[in-house]
Formats: C-alpha cells, sequence, structure tokens
C-alpha cells in the first residue's frame, strides 16, 4: 500500500484489488506512542484507507472484520458475507502476548491500536489526577509510579514520554503533588535494553534514561501483575499504572489458514511468502515467519513494506505469465535491512544503520526526518510537524485529554 | 476563566479559587460540530483546565463530579468527599431535552460533548460505509439519509457540513454508491430556520443551504423516532442517521439548590445572579435563568462570560467592602448583546450585529475570525485555522477516524 501510494502505477495494472480492514484508518504504529503520551491527536497520525486509495480505480475497499478463510472455495469469510479471491495477501498484524498470563492483561494493557492509545492517555492523567487529590503518602507514591514492562523501542519511548511529560509539561499544573516526583520504571527481563541495537548504542541510550529520571532494572523478569501492582524478582512494587510493551502474538491467521506456524502463531511461509500446497496465498508482516540467513526476520514495519511490495511483483508477474504463456519462478523473498532509529525523550536519538551508528541530537533530527517522511499525507505531516515545533519549545503537551466513552463514568 | 486567561489579575486577588469539573479539559463548543463532522480533532478545540490556569497561583483544580450542594453546611458535594465554599459558583450548563421523549435518545443523541462528537463522527462515517456494500435500495438509500431534528445554529451548521462531506471530501473515496447521492433533511418545528437571527438572514441562509442540496422542512414536527427513521407529520421517513439539535435542559443545578426553576430546569436567579436567600450562591450560565427586559436571556457563550465576569466583581467587590467595612449594592448584572454570527457550509457566514446585518463570504471570514479568537492556546488556534485552510483548498476532511471503545465490536 505504502508503495502504491508513492508509484501510482498499481493502479495500471489490470487486476482487481479488494481491501478488507476492520478499521476505516490506516495507523502510523511508531508513532502511537504519542498519542499515548498527549503529544499528538489520534487523526495525526491515521489516514482514511479509502482516501489513500481513491485514485486507484481498480481498488475497491471494505470495511470488516475478516472471520475466516476458506482455501477450498477460495473466499475470505466475514460475519455477514464471503468475498472471493484469486489471489490473498494476508497481513492481519500482531496483537500483545502475554506469555500465558492473559489474567494480567487489565492490570498493564499495551499499545496497538489507537483506542489502546488514547485508553492509555487517559489512564496515565488520571494517575496524576488522583495523586493530587490523594492524602494517604503511601497510596499517592502508587499513583505516581509508572512501570513499563518491557524494554524494546516501544518501552523506551514510551518511558522517556512519560518521564518528558512529569518533568516538563505538566510541572506547575498541580497544588499539592509535584508531578516530577513520579516514578517511572522501565523492566526488561533480558540482559540489557533494545535487544535488537547494538550493545554499544542501547548502553548510552540506558544512559540518557537515567538522566530523564527513569530506572532502567534488566534482567527482572516479571512475575505477576494486578490491580496494585507488580511482583518482580520476589518484590511486589506498588503502581496505579502498569503498561506492558514486551511480547506479541501474531493475529489469527494461522488458524484460518490451517497450517503451521511458530511458538508466537505467526504462519510459517515458504521463501516466495506463500503457504505450502497454496502457491496463490501469500502471508506477510508481523504475521508470517520467515528466517534469512538463520535468523528470523523481525517484527518492523520495513520488512512487512518490502514484503508487500515483493508479493504484489509475484502476483503481477505470475498474471503477465498467463498472458503470455511464459513462465517465470520467483525469486526468493529478500529482507534488504535499511537500519533502525530509536528515540529517547525530546533530544536524543539512536541510528544504526550498517556501519554508522550514532547517538545525541543528530540521530534524533534524523528520527524525526524519517517518522515524517513515512507519515502518510501531507497534512499529516504538517501537523505532526508543527505539533513536534511546538513542543520542544514550549515543553508543553497539547493533546492532553481525558475521555470517555458514554458508558464509563468518571473514575474518582 | 476566559477572563482571567486575558487579564492575568483574578490571581492577585486575596482569595483562594477551587475549580471543580469532571472533564480535564475546556470545550470550545461552537465548534463542537466540527469533530462530529470529521473536520477537527478533539484536542484541537480542547485546552487542559490545569494549563489555563497554571499560572493563577490562589487556584486549585479538581477533577471531579458533583453530586450536590449543602447549602446549610456550605459545602459542595462530591462522590467521595465535600469542599468548603464562601461563595459557590454553579455554571454546570445544559444537556439535550427531547421534551419528554427520552425514548429518543438512542436513536437520535445530540450534540455536548467530544464523546457525543466522536459517536457522531463514527456514526455519519459507518453510514457510508455500510450504504457502499448495501445491494437493497431502500435501505441503502436509508443508510444515505441524515435528519437533523431542530434548525437553530448547530442544526444548520450541522447540515451544511455533512453537505460539505458527502458532496466534496468523500467524492471518488467509494465504488459502488456516490456519496452526493446522500440525502441530508433539516426539520424544524417552528414556522423558518435560525429563530434567534433576523428573517431577512434567516431566508438567505436557508437559500444557501437548499443550495448545498440539504432539504429545509419547516412548520414539520417529529412525532416519532425510531431505530428505522423518523415520523414527521403522519409520514414516516427512512434514515440511519437521525442527530438531535433541538432542544436543551438545564444541568441538575435546580435540583441540587431545591430553588425554583423555569420549565427547562433552569436556576431562576435574582438580578444579581444569586439565589433568593443565600447571597453567597451564584448561578451562571445556560442554567440560570434571568429575564432582561422581559425577553429571558439567550444560552449562549457570551452570556455565560458576561455573567462570570460579573459574579467574579460582585464578590471581590463584597470582600473588600468586609475588609474596609463599606457597603456597595451590587448593580443587577446587564448582559450587552455583541452580536450573533452562524455559518452555513465551506464560505457563507451570517452576522448579525446590531445594525450590522449581512450574509456571504465576508460574514463567513468573520466567522472564522472571531471563532479563532475565543478559541482557548495559540497551539490550538493555529493548528485549527491550518486544517481549515487545508480543508478549504482541497475540499479533504482531515480527521475522518472511526474509533471504538474496547467492548464494542465493529458495526457491520
Amino acid at each position: 500500500m505504502g508503495d502504491c501510494e508513492q508509484r501510482e502505477d498499481c493502479a495500471t495494472h489490470p487486476v482487481d484489488v479488494t481491501v478488507i480492514d476492520r478499521n476505516n484508518h490506516h495507523l502510523f504504529q511508531p508513532l502511537l506512542y504519542q498519542v499515548a503520551t498527549a503529544g499528538l491527536s489520534p487523526a495525526d497520525i491515521c489516514a482514511p484507507i479509502r482516501g489513500i486509495l481513491k485514485r486507484q480505480a481498480n481498488t475497491s475497499v471494505i470495511l470488516g472484520e475478516v472471520t475466516g478463510v476458506d482455501l477450498q472455495e477460495q473466499r475470505v469469510l466475514m460475519h455477514d458475507k464471503a468475498v472471493p479471491y484469486d489471489y490473498l495477501i494476508l497481513a492481519t498484524g500482531a496483537r500483545h502476548s502475554y506469555f500465558g498470563h492473559d489474567d494480567w492483561e487489565p492490570f498493564a494493557p499495551g499499545l496497538k491500536s489507537i483506542t489502546d492509545a488514547t485508553m492509555l492517555r487517559r489512564n496515565i492523567l488520571l494517575a496524576f489526577e488522583a495523586a493530587e487529590v490523594e492524602t494517604d503518602p503511601d497510596k499517592r507514591r502508587a499513583l505516581l509510579t509508572f512501570v513499563l514492562v518491557g524494554a524494546g523501542p516501544t518501552g523506551v519511548e514510551m518511558a522517556g514520554a512519560i518521564s518528558e511529560l512529569a518533568h516538563k509539561a505538566l510541572t506547575s499544573d498541580f497544588r499539592h503533588i509535584d508531578p516530577a516526583s513520579a516514578r517511572i520504571i522501565l523492566v526488561e527481563a533480558g540482559p540489557r535494553i533494545l535487544a535488537t541495537f547494538p550493545e554499544r548504542l542501547a548502553s548510552r541510550a540506558q544512559k540518557e534514561l537515567n538522566h530523564l529520571g527513569v530506572e532502567v532494572r534488566t534482567g527482572a523478569a516479571v512475575e505477576g501483575i494486578d490491580a496494585d501492582g507488580v511482583m518482580i524478582a520476589g518484590k511486589h512494587l506498588a503502581a496505579q499504572t502498569v503498561i506492558w510493551t514486551a511480547g506479541v502474538a501474531a493475529s489469527l491467521a494461522g488458524q484460518w489458514l490451517g497450517t503451521e506456524t511458530d511458538r508466537a502463531g505467526r504462519v510459517k511461509v515458504l521463501p516466495d511468502l506463500t503457504i505450502p500446497d497454496h502457491s496463490n496465498v501469500f502471508v506477510i508482516g508481523d504475521t508470517a515467519s520467515l528466517a534469512q540467513k538463520g535468523k528470523p526476520l523481525p517484527g518492523l514495519a520495513q520488512v512487512a513494506m518490502q514484503e508487500g511490495t515483493y508479493a504484489a511483483s509475484v502476483i503481477t508477474q505470475r498474471i503477465k505469465d498467463a498472458h503470455t504463456g511464459t513462465s517465470h519462478a520467483a525469486v526468493p523473498f529478500h529482507y534488504l535491512d535499511k537500519g533502525n532509529l530509536a528515540t529517547v525523550g525530546r533530544s536524543f536519538g539512536i541510528v544504526d544503520i550498517k556501519r554508522i551508528q550514532f547517538t545525541g541530537f543528530i540521530a534524533w533530527v534524523m528520527w524525526l526526518a524519517v517518522h515524517i517522511f513515512f507519515l502518510i499525507g501531507y497534512r499529516n505531516r504538517f501537523l505532526v510537524m508543527f505539533q513536534w515545533a511546538w513542543a520542544y519549545f514550549t515543553f508543553q503537551r497539547g493533546a492532553r485529554l481525558i475521555t470517555y466513552d458514554n458508558k464509563t463514568s468518571l473514575i474518582e
């Protein structure tokens, strides 16, 4: 999809494309943590799918939830209808995984959708509100304790953003508490943070986190999570807000297809991204499992985007072959790692592009530029740039909005 | 509050101010219809109350829901605590009123809060989505029929905005329906639209609505609303989306005080905005009822703002008097009508400022300028201006986001 948006030549292929999504919008996930920490509005990082594809006349969009796939009849099953296909590309992504502890979910929500993000924003802002009127010092301390479970890029970015909120944006907003007294604790079961980045960069990021007032606890496995807080290495830590930034599990695509999956539920695909016995069914992105040079491909947007382009090119080649009576064997998919970026707080970035590895302000500017570039829509790019510049110079966060659905009453 | 923001001298009075609100944000209601029609994001028209008042050191903010007032003990009652007062200002606003037909509410939601606005946005966008996959022509027609009950400024502005959405923003987004075929019907029980404006201006606005494709039905009382549509003058009109833009009812303040109210539940206040026997309790805004020159004051922001300034000045004068041992009788509140503005669609405004009465493009520019001016916060002013400029030149609406709370599954 990203590729089509830029080249606009997809529309010229002699195919009918149907895009089915249960959301009406494309979500730019890398900036979701900024919605959760009141930096951006939901619509700033979303683009309506119909709007993105409006000029692509051979493409129609269905808003709806897929419930299964009928491989025999070649149909995608939905609640009240079925959509036939010649070729199928499944890119249904991933959700959080609590590693068998699904009972932790209510106490430690994760961050995958706009709804998750606005709920987290509400929880974080309400914790400060509740602390302001709490007179018991222990309860107040628990209200101002924020625990992030999992120190991958999302955990690190969230920790930095909550720290900025507490130390900068909320200063002098309260009369009975000092928001800067909030404890932000980043817990990681593994030996270090940012496991996918080189150790040298990760250790610099950890120093920056400490500098921002974030407590980093590596080698600390979470043993329990409940309404009162977290159990870490036999000790209970009282915390009102616990955020799950650890494991992910693939969507149900593996169950729909009845094909082999890995431990995280990802569909094991062949080197051309199709599944065994069904060369017209492709699985890509976070819901696919493929190894390259013995290592599984990571669950990153750039992997999914390259896989999408690859699957489309295989399909168009096969259609050409069918027309001309020729035959081309598909070259196996090859992932080209263009590098990784992350950010900590308001002016510290991490760049890891092959041999170019550095951290600091320039790395942060690169992070900004790349994220603005990949955001869909000029309007969103401008709005996000403006709000970042505003936040940078004023230290304020503009989207400090606590909203409720109609059924929920105010939490006192 | 608005006044303090601008003058910043409230903080110098020798008083302790406590602001209690069940929301953490101040909402700029006049632009709520733009959130409901995907033009703006919720945070663009909201400002956190703590942020607005952060420099006012004598003021603290409590996020919480008021449940009553104890006039004897001089305390404001909340779910789990009570806040004592020397002076009390109640400005608890209004909700929709269904004139005794509360059973209509689920089928014809109104527009008073951010939650209302995002729900309406979802309903409107989902109606187009459902029409796209509907094969039955009658059902499709009902899905593309939007009825607004009540042709005051909100009804007129919503009708214009939905028309713009259907005729401009969604063009070429769908493959099976033409969004421009949507019917938008503005129903008014009274003899004409915009009853609070001069007849000449209202009739020009009605022409503009017709020009935008909105059907205006005046003198048409709604007799019933259910899941299938609306009953008007004995005839059933099939419509998926019905929006209540008619009556309002005051908040529960009258019940809390046990004092006399008018038919809409508004507290009948004395000329100094206090209630009988309690000269330290003021009621202002949509929840107060006061006549001036024999006519009740309208439920407008400018009335509420002037009343707020007045109540504050009475209180500070009384405190000064108590200190100096002098006494000043309060001059009765006098409302100064600064004029009314409204807008229809993307470039037609209505201006009614004493003898200056005109409609059209210049009036629309005035509407824009006044609304930007009264929006709190430079950041919000800039964001709204940019999005309006973008929408004006591209015909696109940026916040086309359908979101759900976690409990709701997708409506198919």
